[in-house]
């Protein structure tokens, strides 16, 4: 006996076919018969093409078989464990956290990106009657691609090709396309110490040893480089991950000439030079390199915006042909043609310029506000650029009652040991994300807290 | 001398560094103390500022050392290289090719994109003031992801919450992030054969061994998945690829089973299931799963757009714990925020009914012209659904001469071996790219080649 709802929203035949299937499941053996479409139309009321319909469904999903001029038998399955049905809970929905002041190092102040003139070319894009039904070039769309050639030839001294770049959707994703590219040449990786812990991690998720070297005032120990005999080296010359040092050109020539006697390669991280704010950006090493020993990493997270998963690659072209046919685009169509259009139409260059200017004021206002608030109860441990002024106590600190107190009172911040690894340690104070006039306050609240941590003596 | 061009767009202090980067690359030897600033400002007529400015960045870069009350000295540094300048070439544009007729088996329609609607929640999302400066949460959007699983529990029978959805941004990422969860915990996948060659070259890259079972009537062969010892498997359940085979239920049981008692893995990929045009689509085998047993794999590319790059998958809860805290969102903020719009608006679900009848139509046309065009020369060998349909000539066939005429008269399609490897062969004829106008020329054309390369008998 089956249930059939007539004045259900549920389709006949799809009423009849959960009918049957419950039947099955619950009733009937192998080989047994259904009843034949004609009889159940007729003892329903259902049209015939209903009927059809759900035995239809029940032969393609192999629970009966159809014998022509026969009809239907169901099939030999076996059906332990229909009885408990996964009960999917509710689950509470994942929040995200507020905070009072986000120091975050990563973050960018909202008002800061090109709403508007974003919306103004993505429509432009949109009217162009983008092919949504295609794919995007493997290595992204040539046009954005010879964009960001531009621009790095014309701002970062970089030397390449459009051919050479490789759009990816983010750091994590540019390293992982390079371990791939890099095909385990290697199997060591040198990094800077203190340094990336995210680079750090993807390295040793794809089974390389890491060699950690020390950062000293000219970036990273050259001759610690050459005793570790690895021949992969991730850095960041332009200004450190953490401390901010930049490589000097002696140094940079040096570690250039490793690499060609050597048969090394050297993975340039670029994340945030263009955010000098005491000079115009430090040139890139892969613009020196005359040997296709340089990988240049950018993006645009740090500059334009971290939702918009965007970064890219400079690659030498002998690594081009591991870039094998199954690689696909990563980075949408519609993201991909409205960045190439800001790009084109000169807001790149502006936008830089702008939050240059933006980003520098709160730059000198947070070093301002630290220095009157803090006094001599601080050392700034990272100078020059970025989103971030690292900044260490020069006095005994009880770094435990500090995490507590800033959860309390909403405020987030990134302890550099959790995010480079190691022993070196600082507090770092994000800017990015702040207001101008958020500053102050955040500063003085953060002071507040900070005073509370200072360990008297006895 | 350095030559300072007053008219020139260049900033001076620009226009001077350069001039004494040069100098100390060509003339100046380490030690040699570079004039001072008041002196060159006299000398060239230019503002201390500019001469400051332009020192400053020669200091920061490492050229020269600055000594308080002694003046700017060159550094320590060997210019060896820096003769021979990198010359980047003029390369040329990389064209995409133009085809008559497209049957790329993995292209849309490019007026099946509901580009109006796109573009009204677009705007919409920008007008609601989007955070660009934030990152998306990393596992994506958790709002996109309730409306995934809304969807998936009701058309797919996929079983679970929003908290094990992880959106991708595309095929691709989507294998390479479950390569990563699995955490090599099995170094054994065994794929379907014929299968997906993108899955296995995946798997492959990351130094699984690849064990291809035989594909029959019923799917893979699980007998022989069985004998094979893998743990893991990949398969497309509801719509094999190539194959276009459904498992029917007593086998989706069966590897159920096998997978409980052999602590095994299933990837199901459900790429296409949305366009079954002969019955609804077969409920997904994760469904049915009692165990955790069962990864669900889905992408947005086959039935709303490949440009968009979104994909995901649906993750048993205890693989969670392996998405480790470097782990970053990969689909741009706006893309998830406009699509999760376009799903709660109920767009998605007339989308694929819209599509579901336009290439259903499509489909029959392409099975009748290929019918009435090369009668019985040729067999179908996949039925049921998706954007391709797959030919085997039944005569003897000259497949170099046809490749050569396709070439020649701009049709584009792709041979099964090529894309799946081993010896299954079969010409993938696909529609989604095709008007339905031109479904008609097309095959006519494709025909008349055809005709040309069956061989005949001496």
């Amino acid at each position: 006996m089956y249930f059939i709802d007539k004045s259900s929203k549920i389709p006949l035949h799809i009423q009849l076919y959960n009918e049957v299937k419950k039947e099955i499941i619950h009733s009937l053996k192998v080989g047994d018969k259904l009843q034949s479409i004609r009889k159940v139309s007729s003892l329903y009321n259902l049209s015939k093409t209903s009927v059809e319909s759900a035995y239809s469904q029940l032969v393609a999903e192999g629970y009966v078989d159809s014998y022509p001029k026969s009809g239907y038998f169901i099939t030999d399955t076996n059906f332990q464990g229909f009885e408990n049905e996964v009960i999917v809970t509710d689950e509470k929905k994942e929040e995200k956290e507020e905070y009072l002041y986000d120091f975050l190092h990563a973050r960018l102040e909202k008002s800061s990106f090109p709403l508007k003139i974003w919306k103004r070319i993505s429509h432009k894009v949109i009217d162009d009657s983008l092919d949504f039904g295609s794919y995007s070039e493997p290595q992204g769309e040539y046009s954005l691609r010879e964009e960001i050639t531009k621009y790095l030839m014309s701002s970062r001294g970089v030397k390449c090709n459009a051919s050479q770049v490789v759009i990816c959707n983010g750091f994590g994703d540019s390293i992982a396309l390079l371990i791939r590219l890099l095909n385990k040449k290697y199997d060591t990786l040198a990094i800077e110490n203190p340094g990336y812990h995210v680079a750090q991690k993807a390295f040793e998720i794809s089974g390389y040893n890491i060699k950690r070297i020390p950062v000293d005032d000219n970036g990273i120990n050259i001759d610690q480089l050459k005793k570790s005999n690895a021949q992969l080296v991730y850095i960041t010359p332009s200004h450190q991950f953490p401390t901010g040092v930049t490589m000097p050109i002696a140094n940079r020539i040096k570690l250039l000439e490793w690499a060609k006697k050597n048969d090394s390669m050297i993975l340039e991280d670029d994340y945030d030079s263009e955010l000098n704010y005491d000079n115009r950006p430090i040139p890139s090493l892969q613009g020196l390199d005359r040997n296709q020993k340089v990988v240049y990493i950018g993006t645009f997270s740090k500059s334009l915006s971290p939702a918009l998963r965007v970064s890219y690659i400079v690659i030498p072209k002998f690594l081009l042909q591991n870039l094998n046919s199954t690689f696909e685009s990563k980075v949408s169509l519609f993201t991909q043609k409205t960045l190439e259009g800001f790009m084109k139409e000169g807001h790149w260059e502006r936008h830089l310029k702008k939050i240059r200017t933006l980003y520098k004021k709160k730059y000198h206002l947070m070093k301002k506000m630290l220095t009157s608030e803090l006094g001599d109860t601080m050392k700034i441990v990272n100078q020059g650029g970025g989103l971030c002024i690292n900044i260490n106590p020069t006095v005994d600190f009880d770094f435990e009652k500090f995490k507590k107190l800033a959860k309390e009172n909403k405020i987030n911040l990134c302890f550099a040991k959790e995010r480079v690894g190691g022993d070196w340690d600082a507090f770092m104070m994000g800017f990015g994300g702040l207001k101008e006039e958020e500053i102050d306050p955040a500063i003085k609240l953060f002071s507040s807290l900070w005073k509370k941590c200072i360990k008297t003596a006895l």
